[in-house]
């Protein structure tokens, strides 16, 4: 199949990739990502706004923190409130008020794990068993699900996930793939993979159907937790007219795993295409992936971690200290007074302690911008290492000392 | 005991009182409120932060909308975090960022109404029975409740009430009164009203001992629905040396004898002192209070009305629209592009109803802040109308059209 000449060629007029610069240690490198919604640097994070809102915070709030680029959840816009409404209301961009670079998923990851609700557990191989909401998945047909807003059934496959992220207009779509249960086993992840592939073509010929150069599509890597099947797939989305190369599925049981899968990736893929690691984002995992070249994170961290009153930090154990915890009852320093953000700066501990003792929804505000602002403000750390010829290690200390 | 002597004799160095203008056709005036946090205009709004906290809405965020001043609840906070905390963390001005003027009430409106999970109903008349949280009260010991936190024994009384105003800080503080049951009849509201004017008495002396000149406080008229009752406690805090006058308790089952309560009291008050109307806060509800001589008003309205996801309009039926109805599902205007609020201009009205349908709490956000901006915007219009000559009634119809 690989060896199969594909007749797609596909056009990127309004997009480009530079690599700016390379570590010597490592496959990370410094770019600069192109949109039509202005160009980012990389590495880079894309903040999840699963239904068209980062949770708790405005897109001026996001820019303020220091956010370059956001992502919403082609499955959860697909069921409300539907693509057709949010292009007739101009598309993403417009409909909530983000301006910048943007990316839909292709809704895959959701249908095939969100059922399990243990999300990121599948991705880190924690996987649970059951589906609740996946019906069938048929290659031709694609998946049939159940909505999550009122049980009718609903069905996406590469056809209807590429239209679907059209109309939704976000600068970067993913093809449909399917994100492989970690419980599968060998063949059942291989078989899933080549089927992944083929749907990958069918993206790539009905997002060129009605291609006009303002969205640029990523394959994506599966194979899971097998060497071979990973180098399969990379060759795979090499060989097609993507425009980046995404990397997703089960990443293994244990970090050690996880890091030694990411390793497979890089010698495989496309050298010059941007590389976005799917649903992971937390600090440590952040520099493993850059030292791997990925370019683009994403994940819910930042917001949900805010949620249970977790503020992240730099240079404390775990990266992040839980202001739900006791000691900070009459803690009168702020959370951080350099971000040069009012959310981190205006509060103390001891008020922030005292909001989500009270169920104060002004908490989950406050510590969601902070942490948006903490993980911008490490990828922007990471990018001055890598533009200073800085060591990624020493870095990677300084935010997460053990 | 109106006769009788008072020998308390409190003077408010920082503070004052100015009428600047008077209706012609009414007791509205447009007057000047002086703090030791900077002076405000009133006919104005008091923004309820419970527990020291507008719901969802940073201080900045209440200051982009307009707002001149906040309260907070005596009985939360003194529950949660505990009046200690708060004043060794510097007081609420600075333990809850906001800068301006301030209120706390005497927590007694909490205590009396609030286990029966009716307050403002128990204001506006529409009374509950039961009121599980409160066990007992006593004249000399004060009342007896249950802890909303984890159901431990608590006391207020008019010193305990004082000692933690003291501590939270504010810049006005509220004797500690009685929030008569609207079922109690003439007898319990007369004796009600009665032992209020003796607690605010002992809460007089208790705020002189430790005054220091940066807090002021108001008396509260009582008397329920009793024509003669309202005129003796409007007597009996004009007696006292108050700096501001609040009109608490029942207000009458319906608006129209709500409204007459009212009138009774403009003419029997301290005429040079600022008059507050505790918890009301509804469109129409200011209008008539206006004219009725009061200054300050407060309720929840703005922001629990965003929660339920409505948003307070100037000219429309009800003085709101509900985003939640399907109408707005594919409305792309604006709430209102000229009240100079990103909230209120950013968003359509078809993207704040998906976030309600979606669950998105990004939606209470926009729409407090929206409804904080249109209150105070209703409140410098109605100062406007004072300041020109105009006709409140002409100003009432633009809002309130039927």
């Amino acid at each position: 199949m690989l060896g199969q000449e594909f007749s797609t060629n596909i056009e990127y007029p309004n997009f480009g990739f530079e690599i700016l610069q390379r570590d010597a240690g490592s496959f990370a490198r410094l770019g600069k990502l192109i949109t039509p919604h202005g160009a980012i640097e990389t590495p880079n994070f894309i903040f999840v706004g699963t239904k068209a809102s980062v949770k708790n915070l405005h897109p001026v709030q996001m820019k303020e923190a220091g956010a370059d680029m956001v992502l919403a959840n082609t499955y959860h816009l697909y069921i409300q409130p539907g693509p057709d409404l949010v292009e007739k209301m101009g598309g993403l961009h417009k409909f909530m008020g983000w301006n910048g670079p943007m990316l839909t998923d292709s809704g895959g990851f959701q249908i095939f794990s969100l059922g399990t609700g243990g999300g990121e557990d599948e991705i880190k191989g924690k996987g649970k068993s059951g589906n609740k909401s996946l019906i069938k998945i048929d290659e031709e047909q694609g998946a049939i699900f159940k909505s999550y807003k009122d049980g009718s059934l609903c069905r996406l496959n590469p056809e209807i996930s590429m239209e679907v992220q059209r109309k939704l207009g976000a600068d970067f779509v993913v093809q449909m793939d399917e994100c492989t249960p970690v419980a599968g086993g060998r063949e059942y992840t291989e078989n899933s993979m080549r089927m992944s592939h083929r749907w990958g073509d069918r993206s790539l010929q009905a997002f060129e159907k009605t291609h006009n150069g303002m969205q640029a599509v990523y394959g994506v890597v599966q194979g899971g937790v097998y060497r071979d099947l990973r180098e399969e797939s990379a060759d795979y989305t090499r060989s097609r007219p993507f425009f980046g190369t995404a990397v997703g599925g089960c990443l293994g049981g244990t970090k050690v795993h996880f890091y030694e899968i990411l390793s497979w990736i890089p010698n495989r893929i496309h050298p010059d295409r941007p590389v976005h690691l799917l649903g992971i984002g937390k600090i440590e995992d952040i520099f493993e992936g850059v030292k791997q070249g990925m370019d683009t994170f994403d994940c819910v961290t930042p917001t949900r971690e805010a949620r249970h009153g977790r503020a992240l930090m730099k240079g404390v154990p775990n990266g992040f200290i839980n202001l739900r915890n006791s000691k900070f009852k009459d803690d009168g320093t702020a959370l951080d007074e350099t971000l040069g953000l009012a959310s981190s700066a205006n509060y103390s501990k001891a008020y922030i302690h005292h909001l989500m003792k009270a169920g104060e929804m002004l908490a989950f505000q406050i510590l969601s911008q902070h942490n948006v602002a903490v993980i911008a403000r490490l990828m922007r750390e990471i990018r001055e290492t890598l533009r200073n010829g800085g060591d990624l290690d020493q870095l990677r200390k300084e935010w997460l000392p053990t």
